[in-house]
């Protein structure tokens, strides 16, 4: 038997691992150096009250005969599916709560949306991008057009009429530029999605850093958008969910495809393929849709938008062009002096401790280019940024 | 676009839909009365002490900067991994934990997998079976080898040489059936599988439930298993664990087909598209597998064994063939007088309100038998036993 011969195209991901290996090395060689960690797209701070409160009674519900939860429907439970519809209510969007499907998390879901495409799919993937997108395709056996793009569009390329993907991959506010899409560009995926009889795979999961409300939060504030798109969304940077785990996906009631209604699909492989997601974890992420919830988890966003001023203030006064920071958790600064993005990012933790992501591991046109997260430490987060200034000032 | 044409091959799942509309049904109809549930597959008592304990600290860890966990390891927690290692190691099979994957449990894991093996595979199902095993197969455009099995073999096929399967599952202990290979049965299907350059998928969600020592609980205890199979396994029925979500999977190091290893495929699949599963579920896991939480567990499995007896009293004593009971949550018998298994359904709602499941939604040879779960209460499980004998007292 032959197993899926697809995993030997899949090309090793050193990104991650090689900043391992350099600061591994870096604090062998020089023992009781404190780094700072701009590179992490982990969040740091804790869970909100209101989480942690709806956590504890979920558990001590299933403590008691009484109260205790067996399996939970596949698609989510009722109480969270109907939170998430009316959350989306208050922006305008009006969502059915069965169009809402708790999930695992996004990057799960990310993997697992692809059942529905089937066999030999054309996918187009934005570059700098998630490498995640690109893997699971590369698994897949899918076709995949990478479209590069740069600062000749700030990193948010328009639709090309001559090519014809079945699935396009968009993220708005992006991981790893921070550029977001607004309403016009947007809608002309959105139409170009619907005239190619294309799905937009829209990954949200940044949509609470938004700032500047002219820019979409969803992709279901474009019209056209619910015969396309299905949008797939994250608590793990909104409501500091990484190790907790809870997300989810919105599929429009109306959306088809030759013929096969996709929510439709989507209770079939999720009924098939799952036994649905923890009663615990669904009463805890259900406390980040209330009205208290909200006010805590923003409080802590706001925690990582000082961050991000703090970072921007410095590229500002360096006069370094950038992306993010503003929509964005995330900040894509262009390479001081054509410097690649390994060699700046040696740079840096040599000359100033500072550990980032070098762009090259989002895509070869990300090369160049250097991501800084904005969910460290403030302190941690201060002291980079003057370090910053101090090495690149002229 | 076309999506996923497999999907419309699906067959509609009525099984339990028909259930519930006969339920219902009888309920309009006789308004107040009390069914005696026999038919569920969810456990009925709490999770017990131990992991109520860890699932609270696992909680205060998330509501606090210094205990905070972001993301797990794709692969599953060292603590869980080592935990679940040992547990076997207990029994005699010696695991490293890096042969451990924690997963969102079985059902996920059953239907996640099949990305392992790619396009086009011929797989084996003995019949009657767990539904998704068939419905998962026909989503990725898989053929599948139905092999049906009765009372000729006590519902434990051997294999057929003449046949040539890719993967081949195994349930043991059976969901539907309750059915037990022992070694020498189980050591067949491994040389059979090691001879045809097969996988065997060993659903072992049930083992806990063995009482006979002589009994493999993991088909590891089997030589030659670590050449060619994966086991599937649970918390759900084992910690009562339905609802909260938690099982785990064991690829061995050395398992590779067609020159490539099915351990570092699975760690590149996990990295890929999950990040990792809930830090607050993987603790309360743990507790399961500590000298308390096992104690404590058995606790539970014995009430569901002690109703296991009732039902199996009543069949002995009406003279009744069935398989399962001891080694297994579920009891699989035979329809009097040569009844089909919806009609005897619908004589145990209507004559002794007593709800089991009509064994043809498990398979075409399923039909003709019915099953019974042991998960409900005590006192209802005693009530449907005498109700039973009854009934069906010549």
């Amino acid at each position: 038997m032959t197993p899926n011969t697809n995993y030997a195209n899949l090309k090793d991901s050193y990104l991650f691992y090689n900043i391992a290996q350099k600061t591994k090395k870096y604090l062998e060689e020089h023992p009781g150096t404190k780094l700072l960690r701009m590179g992490i797209g982990d969040v740091s701070l804790p869970l909100c009250d209101a989480v942690i409160k709806k956590l504890h009674e979920a558990v001590d519900d299933q403590s008691e005969k009484g109260s205790f939860h067996g399996y939970m429907p596949e698609c989510g439970a009722d109480f969270l599916r109907e939170a998430i519809a009316e959350y989306y209510g208050k922006r305008g969007v009006k969502l059915s709560s069965d169009e809402v499907f708790v999930s695992s998390g996004a990057s799960d879901e990310l993997g697992d949306i692809l059942d529905l495409f089937g066999r030999d799919k054309t996918v187009m993937i934005m570059e700098p991008a998630y490498p995640a997108y690109v893997d699971a395709n590369v698994m897949a056996g899918n076709t995949i057009i990478h479209i590069p793009s740069g600062m000749e569009n700030d990193f948010l390329p328009s639709p090309d009429d001559s090519l014809n993907p079945d699935v396009i991959y968009i993220c708005s506010p992006n991981n790893p530029t921070g550029a977001v899409f607004g309403k016009e560009a947007l809608k002309e995926w959105v139409d170009y999605a619907n005239k190619k009889d294309a799905v937009i795979i829209f990954d949200a999961a940044y949509e609470a850093f938004i700032e500047d409300n002219s820019l979409p939060h969803s992709i279901f504030e474009i019209d056209g958008a619910r015969a396309c798109a299905i949008e797939i969304c994250s608590l793990s940077k909104t409501a500091g969910f990484t190790g907790t785990r809870c997300g989810y996906t919105v599929i429009p009631s109306e959306l088809t495809r030759g013929g096969m209604n996709l929510n439709s699909m989507w209770v079939r492989n999720r009924t098939t393929k799952t036994n649905g997601i923890s009663y615990i974890l669904q009463k805890g992420a259900s406390a980040v849709f209330t009205d208290e919830g909200q006010k805590q988890i923003h409080r802590n966003i706001d925690v990582y938008k000082e961050n991000a001023r703090m970072l921007m203030r410095a590229l500002d006064e360096l006069g370094i062009y950038y992306t993010g920071g503003h929509n964005a958790p995330y900040i894509w600064m262009k390479c001081p002096d054509g410097c690649d993005s390994w060699t700046f990012f040696d740079k840096l933790l040599n000359e100033i401790q500072v550990v980032g992501t070098p762009g090259e591991g989002f895509g070869k046109c990300g090369d160049g280019y250097f991501r800084f997260s904005t969910f460290s430490s403030p302190e941690d987060t201060m002291e980079a940024a003057s370090r910053l200034v101090k090495l690149l000032k002229k």
